[in-house]
This record gives structure tokens, sequence and C-alpha cells, in this order.
């Protein structure tokens, strides 16, 4: 599948190179291909198969789209990215609309009454967009067996058919289907977002981000 | 223990139940002891041992208050119930503050940037408030066999003193200590209120609300 991955920070990468290592076309999406950090230069250099192009570009080339830009930029750049090229396209939204104007620990940029997913599928109604991954830290979304036995990852979104395709993928990452929890529509993406600050305080409170829930029933 | 449970319904009698149970003095707070529901009036006939009393009657009689009134009443609750009787008493705040005018799924009234435990805090800066319970269905608070294995309970609160209060009386309910999460002060509310969101969903693709997590790491 070619795969492009918008955002090149420790998500980026992470998702970007464990899809390249199943075989997929991977792009990486950024703002100026031209001006890199030196830390993206370095993972660009170690990961021959993963090119990065303008967010424009790379979204052409992906069939499948992953954002995994922070929250606070990533309606800029779809935006720049361009409507016409996202249209029909599935895109995985990993973001968390974290702010950290106001200090720690940050809070969400929008919440409650919508949700940054819920704010992407309406600046972009004809993407399909699945809301996923955006629960855990970036090892764990492509390794589940970091952790001992099972543990769950959320999926929600619009459409039935990009469901399948997200599900195929987390799949791919490790994920048994049976820990894949499809919680509804794309309004189901405040659930996974107002987690965050949940996550937050177990992570302070237990030390550790390579952490996740279980449900027990 | 003098233990004054506010708020006549399910989780109100369940904790109240369950206190008078494990040999505990308890009252229940209600705006007026007069005027009973049916239901509630059933519950007194045959729980002998819990007695009906006006906010303040009930909260001047315990030693400790679980906040079980709906979070859209909470606040006016404990105005009636008096700023000097609560005044350096142990509160376990088990309401969220859903918000169910504006249909389904309900909304939260309060988030992000405070939280209904802070709201009580900032009222009656004498109570020493603990957030804990609000994060699961009122027959697993007080019987956590009720699922297989370990699964955790939160708490969280500015008062060391009332914390140890509060985990007593969980491992009392059948709580392992090991299985009791501190996730610091006050404004952690935020993020075990905010995880509401994400319950409920979960509710809704499970079909069952007999449900926690278990942190796995």
């Amino acid at each position: 599948m070619k795969i492009a991955v918008l955002g090149t920070g420790s998500v980026g990468q992470t998702l970007a190179a464990k899809c390249a290592d199943l075989g997929h076309h991977v792009v990486i999406g950024t703002r100026d291909p031209e001006r890199l950090s030196d830390e993206f230069a370095l993972f660009l250099d170690s990961h021959s198969a993963v090119k990065a192009l303008n967010f424009s570009g790379a979204v052409s080339f992906g069939d499948l789209v992953i954002n995994a830009v922070s929250g606070a930029h990533t309606l800029e750049a779809l935006q720049l990215a361009g409507a016409e090229n996202l249209s029909d396209k599935v895109l995985i939204d990993v973001a968390n609309p974290l702010d950290f104007s106001k200090g720690m620990p940050p809070t969400l940029s929008v919440c409650n009454e919508s949700s940054l997913a819920e704010e992407i599928q309406l600046a972009f109604p004809n993407v399909r967009v699945i809301k996923s991954l955006n629960t855990m830290t970036a090892s764990l979304m492509v390794k589940p067996s970091l952790l001992d036995g099972d543990h769950q990852v959320f999926i929600n979104g619009n459409s039935a058919a990009a469901k399948e395709v997200v599900q195929a993928l987390l799949q791919e990452f490790g994920w048994k289907a049976s820990n894949i929890v499809d919680l509804g529509d794309i309004t189901a993406s405040r659930g996974v977002e107002m987690y965050l600050p949940l996550w937050l305080r177990i992570y302070g409170a237990m030390g550790t981000a390579l952490l996740n829930v279980r449900i027990v029933r």
C-alpha cells in the first residue's frame, strides 16, 4: 500500500518506519522538505526506503494517509496538503489536540462538544477519517507485544470500509483483531481524545509511558 | 465511622447500603426527607439501619461525607449542607458532571481547565475533597470482585491524611491496596472525569456497564 505519514516527530517516524518495514511504500509529509531538523535528517539517512515530501506531494502519493502532525498544526497541515488531494482517501488520525500554552499538564484545544478528528472530518467532508492509536505512546502503537497479554486499541469513524482498511493495518502492526475495539462513529473521538488527561496522570503516577488499558468485564 | 452519603439515587443507595453492611453508622442526605420518591422509600424500608436526613442534618452527623448527588446538583446540595457543617471533613466525590441537556451522549458541564471536584474544593476550601470511584458503575464500586482479576480504582486530592481515610474505606469495599492508584492532587480530577465520555462509548460498544480498566505496563 502507498502510505503518506504526515509529521516528522517521533510518532510519525515510528509509524513510517514500521510501515516501511512491513513492505509498504512510505513517504513522510512535512512543511518544507528542504528544511529538515537534524534529528529527522538522521532518521531519513537510516531509513532509505522512506522519502520526505511536502504535505501536498505526500498526500498525492498516498492511498492511505496517517496524520501524526501535532494537534495544534493538524488542520493547517491538511490545508497545505490540499482538499482535492485528500478527497476519498482514508485518513487515520493519531493526533491529540494537546495545548501546552497554559503550562503543564496540557489542556485540550478542543473537547467535550467536538474533537480534533471531528474538526478534520468537518473541514474535509470527503476524507474518510478514522481515529485510532492516539491513546498510547508511539512505540506501543506498532508493537503491542511490548506489554504482556491483552490490551486494547480503539477505532472509530463514519466509514465501515475505511475501518476495514485500518483494522487490517493494525493487525499488520501486531494487534489481535479481538483487541481492536470499534467505538462507533467519528463523534466517539471525543472519548478517546478526552482520555488523554487521564493517560497523562497515569503516566505520572506509574513513571512510564509504556502503558495501556485492558478492558475487564 | 459515621458516614453521610448525599444523594438518593442508585449510587447513593449502593454506597449507603454497603457502608451500613460494614457496620458503619450511615445516613443519607436529601433535599427534603419528608418528600421521598417511592423507590427511595422502598430502599429505606428494606435498609432499617440507614436513615434519611436533610443535607444539613446528614453532613452534621457524618465524620465522612460521600457526594453521590448528580453533578448538576452537587454544589447546590453542598450549599444546603452548609460550609460550617462540612468544615474539615473528608468528602469523597464520586459524582460526574454529566450534562444531558444537549442530548445523548451527555457532555460534561465542566472539564479541561477545571472539574467538578475542583469546583467543590474551591467553593469549600476547608473540606478535604478526595475524588474516587467515579470511573465505574455503582455495583462495582462496592464489590470489585464482580470482575475477575485486577482492575483499578483511582484516588486524588490535596490531603494525604484524607487519602488514607479513603484508601481504608476502599479496602473495606474489597479493593486491594495495590489496585488503588493515587493520581496526585485535586487537579487530577480532570483526568478521571474526562474519562467518562470514553467509558460511555466502551459501555456502548461492549453492551454492559459492568466493566473497568486494568492498567497494563
